[in-house]
């Protein structure tokens, strides 16, 4: 790893912040929590995933507008018309939200409606977009691939941080493995060595590597121990009826509860949970 | 994968040709076979590869302009300048040329200078490089991705067939595993299934999966009595020298004994290598 | 693998015979195909095995007695029944046999019943055994563990030579991966690799790795292809009616017509499946 | 995994408690710490481990007499001697020993001098040796298999306790994967989705899994925070001079400062680290 100047850390006490928001950064002691859906399906449901969450309380919402998919028929997500229903309740609650970018002409209108774009495990090494988005400034939430190395993974930072944007949070999410009880095993011993090498940020999903809801509590209580300066968690206003992911989101109400029983965590590791998140209540909706 | 409706044989016998020039048809009795170095680095390289592989013979030459790299600061291909390479070679010698695309703004020029476009392990579910893939008719060579499942490689085939584009061939490349002997774990399972399941034309690519040119022989041989439609191998005038994957290039020499061995495997499973080759040797060059 | 002095190579043209009966030796240009069921379910089946695969003709069979079974409440195998069973076949077509122990109390009585000990892969790493073993001087065919390296695979033969019994063949069967279309994944890389590597013979077992009857005899000619000394093949007279594995075993019929179809592959890489088999049709049963 | 009976819970509530000495119990509020090196060297050796842990506080002592070793010619452990030095140190400090027993002949002796009887990754599926175990009342720490699923790790529990023996500890060590910076991969989804299936305590063993002593003290916090009731740890008064696994044992000073670490993590999720430790200082040595 001897190559990537950018992204390792110069000494120990290295550590970037990336801001996501006015008031939300990333990578010191507050821990960044993330919620909301696999996919962007209505406002009414957005609506519904901000109200809930605020007292969770949460940093930041995510939910899908461009999903990528195994089968090129089935459902690829709202696209613009999504895009349009995130910004309604990021500017309504004033909170950020973070968003699955795939393609290089998906930037530019992402850039204006989105605060974190995220490259998901299948672009990890598409390096034409990492490229592009080295050329932006907006906070790059970069998750692992399937079966990448942890080299690959700090590489592929390189590429981004390498062409001008600095802002990148690398997203543990899990591994490919042969068993098939959990979807996929998160590696908390990578979280563990990504936070000695580098200087950057790093999130865990441990709702993609578990793939059943109700392994997520104790994997997220699990990843902040380790050290991850941040979750990114699935959660539904009902679960069963997601589009996508079904089985592996939340309830809102357990997601609140799970952030509450996070905080002892957190200031176990001398971390911190923000009392009070980052949604604001809308004054009109 | 009951959704790969355009994928999956419709019947035992169903079985796609794809013409990657007019005398070259991939998916019959006669085998493809692919030759030539991992990166084209010059002119003066590519016509010793041409002239050498005239009299193994080889029905393809392969070369990569685009590379993907692990790393932002290594080599990158030469690009423009390695494909108007590529074409030289291609019009005097009259052979059809192999070369990576990873980006959807470079299809435009490779499709006037290049007769199969590969799309590499790492793109295999670059949804949108697929579906402007599938907006061409070019032939494309669809490599496995690193850890993809049989199901997921059949679907980014579907992503492409399915936009428009029957031309897809299937790329078995070695997917990752536990073992650091070889580089890949060329999955041979995976081919006969793929033949079973699909009326596309598969190919191995042995070079990728071994990472040592003294394995990748007997992995050619036994690609063919597996039911490989046909084989992509690495070599080099100088193996030792090559800018990349310098441990599993055959020398040229080595790669015309390699095609001639190969030809009473292919009797044995009824399947032919051209006696010609496709490549002529050109008047003037 | 610089410790391995008895089972590497000292030099290119090393090679060890071992002979599993008066008339099969395996290493030579003779492969050694082995049939038979994955259980020995009564001297009936064991007989209608026998007949049906003289005309294969096969130089073994193979059936299991000690079962090693992921649950504790799954049927344990036939145990010294088995072995009468077995010993009875043997004897009455003169037929070599081989089987797997399991433990070192088995060792004795299996020493008198059964021409070929077979190590299974859950064992592989089971030293005492290996070391049990090295003090017989009875042919062993060692299985490759579901995630053993190349290197512990050429090791845990070490534990067995270096204790005194040369007569160790190598047996690939397939590793564990991410994919479930297929059972394993057969890595003949590693069979390539050990072929250079070691003196030992090396048999390759399709039907575990496949786990799909339908993918066994092109993987069958793989193997063949890449160079292995012999195949071990499930088969059984009613393969759905198999009391374990019975979806990878072969009908006796369709044994018959795999091995025939081997021949033309053997030939093409220097190598011969004998015209007669080893099995002798008994007198008197 | 319908099967596992006895292995299984009956209700959520349901929770083993198996005593390892008359003060030690697991699987409770308690949580156990076991520390030692891998290899048990010589008495002065384990008597400053058992002197130093006193202060850490560690409830158990580990260190191997029989060792599993990839070649037959490395350090096989120091047999009945280290027998005799574990006992030596288990009667003077009063304290319980953990070793591992890697054959059934080495039963009898170990039951009479050791406390808990470790059973190692490659012997998971050693089903004689979990039989012979099943027929003691010896608590059982089974370790998980390299590439065992979480089915298979569970049904070789109900092996053991199938056969009589309730005393079942489940041990997660890390998982094979194609990473090779850290040793193997940490598998905290197993172990939450152990201690929701089964009633058995789940004890964690971050020094194999990472493989490198700088990330054991995260992990070991990651997976008290994932629900662990124990861990077993590494650790040599001179790790650089250890003869075996040097690159992950802790030094002593830093397993006394990583228990002390782990108390505001075990309080976070309602679990305790005894203040008192189970070592007693002896009064002669």
């Amino acid at each position: 790893m001897k190559d990537a100047n950018l992204t390792l850390k110069a000494h120990t006490e290295h550590q970037t912040l990336v801001n996501i928001s006015p008031s939300v950064t990333v990578g010191g002691d507050d821990l960044l929590i993330v919620g909301g859906p696999c996919t962007v399906e209505s406002l009414e449901q957005m609506q519904q995933v901000a109200t809930h969450l605020a007292s969770a309380p949460v940093q930041a919402l995510r939910g899908g507008v461009y999903k990528p998919r195994t089968s090129p028929y089935a459902f690829q997500g709202h696209g613009e018309a999504g895009l349009r229903i995130l910004d309604e309740v990021r500017q309504a609650w004033q909170v950020p939200v973070v968003s699955e970018v795939m393609a290089i002409h998906q930037i530019e209108s992402m850039l204006a409606h989105v605060d974190v774009l995220q490259v998901g495990s299948r672009n990890m090494q598409n390096f034409d977009l990492l490229r592009a988005l080295g050329q932006t400034d907006k906070p790059i939430l970069l998750k692992r691939g399937l079966a990448a190395t942890i080299e690959e993974f700090v590489m592929a930072a390189e590429y981004i941080v390498s062409h001008g944007n600095p802002n990148v949070m690398l997203c543990e999410r899990g591994i490919r493995s042969f068993d098939t009880y959990t979807r996929n095993v998160l590696d908390l011993g990578a979280v563990v060595a990504l936070k000695q090498l580098s200087h950057l940020p790093v999130i865990v999903d441990p709702s993609h590597a578990a793939g059943k809801r109700e392994l997520v509590p104790n994997l997220a209580k699990a990843a902040i121990a380790a050290g991850a300066d941040g979750l990114i968690i699935e959660c539904h206003p009902v679960p069963e009826a997601s589009v996508s992911d079904a089985r592996q989101a939340l309830s809102l109400e357990d997601m609140v509860t799970l952030v509450h029983s996070l905080r002892p965590i957190a200031a176990a590791v001398g971390r911190r949970i923000p009392e009070a998140g980052s949604i604001r209540q809308p004054v009109l909706v």
